[in-house]
């Protein structure tokens, strides 16, 4: 028997599952209660492009880039700025799924440096229909309006899946 | 030679490691000072359900349910809430064994929705006795006592366990 | 066909990788506007030892002990502390490389308990040359200059390499 998994071939191109969704973030701005699904709970510092202002998330997951269509998941967690000179970010947050296609959760975790076109983070375990999960979640910035609104496409490539 | 990690098969019910304990949150109520074991590190946001708020803790695992029965554990790490209309957190955090029986780490990340019976976080890693561990931490709320005490039961039920 | 995953054997001392490098974490004061790479987002609880207060930092990383080296990876996220009695810190980060060596990151999460010679965190995911990548970094304290400079040996260690 056994094989050393020290020494394993995965090929980037070739998940086991793989689920395009768009992250929606309204950060709430002060006045706009009702809309809102992000908040502040850290001020900037005074290193500047918001260096240390820390976000908690309960952001509609959607299939296409549209805000208001039906949400298919919910992504809860937190984003914080963390470089001076550029724009940079650092997630970690939960994927959850309550839907007809998928239940379960996918945790989610890693740095956001807005600069780059694509952002890999780690998917780094997965509950219920992704139990034991693991994989990639890339990000491309869709849109951004200001500082109170922004999209994310998250692609997230699962390679390892575990049948239950 | 090799298996495709992509297509294995995984049993929930047959973790190859199972470890239950008691999790007791004493949050710091202003003057409490002798017995909190956790302290608010950021206020709520209006959108309320504690929205925002941020905990850092430092608390006793227990065997049994009783606060003062001996801790076998430490969970040390973080959550906050994060949701409108309900009661929803985020923890991440580190369970530190150093007693006869273990020792070692188990890293855990996750969505804890409070009104469910039942929630699933991630075990991402582990270092000791859990070297390099992943699995589930199954979470029942068993107490909740006005916003300063609560306790959870941690099912931890380990599924890559490794020899060294 | 297929192995469980249930019953593997790993050898500590021999990592499918070993890569160590010096974290430098320098706290902004108030005043070293053009050195500080590090800066609090929250305060100190009454509970001491720092309990409570959070740091978000982007840290160069160097091949050896000097902080003017040049860096070969930054570390980006944020630590707490979060024990009475002691200096105890909990960490999660992303170790970004993007020299000719290597390109990619790594995700860490994990305990630090100070007064411990040596503290292992984990390595959760990797992204990169570092796809899929898990393992555990080991933290040593090389130096501690009052509350404003640390430096960290990282002794990173993988146990899950994949080719890609």
């Amino acid at each position: 028997c056994c094989v050393s998994i020290n020494s394993k071939t995965l090929k980037p191109d070739e998940p086991c599952k793989r689920i395009v969704l768009y992250y929606h973030d309204i950060l709430f701005n002060g006045t706009d209660l009702a809309n809102a699904t992000s908040a502040k709970i850290t001020n900037d510092t005074q290193f500047g492009y918001h260096f240390g202002m820390m976000v908690v998330f309960d952001d509609p997951m959607t299939k296409d880039g549209h805000l208001h269509s039906p949400p298919v998941a919910r992504a809860q967690g937190f984003y914080f700025y963390d470089k001076r000179g550029t724009y940079n970010a650092w997630f970690a947050y939960t994927l959850i799924f309550n839907s007809t296609e998928y239940k379960g959760t996918l945790n989610i975790m890693g740095a956001d440096p807005l600069p780059e076109k694509t952002r890999d983070l780690s998917v780094v375990g997965g509950t219920g229909d992704f139990f034991m999960a693991r994989g990639i979640a890339t990000f491309t910035t869709e849109d951004a309006q200001g500082d109170y609104y922004f999209r994310l496409q998250m692609d997230i490539k699962l390679y390892e899946c575990y049948k239950t």
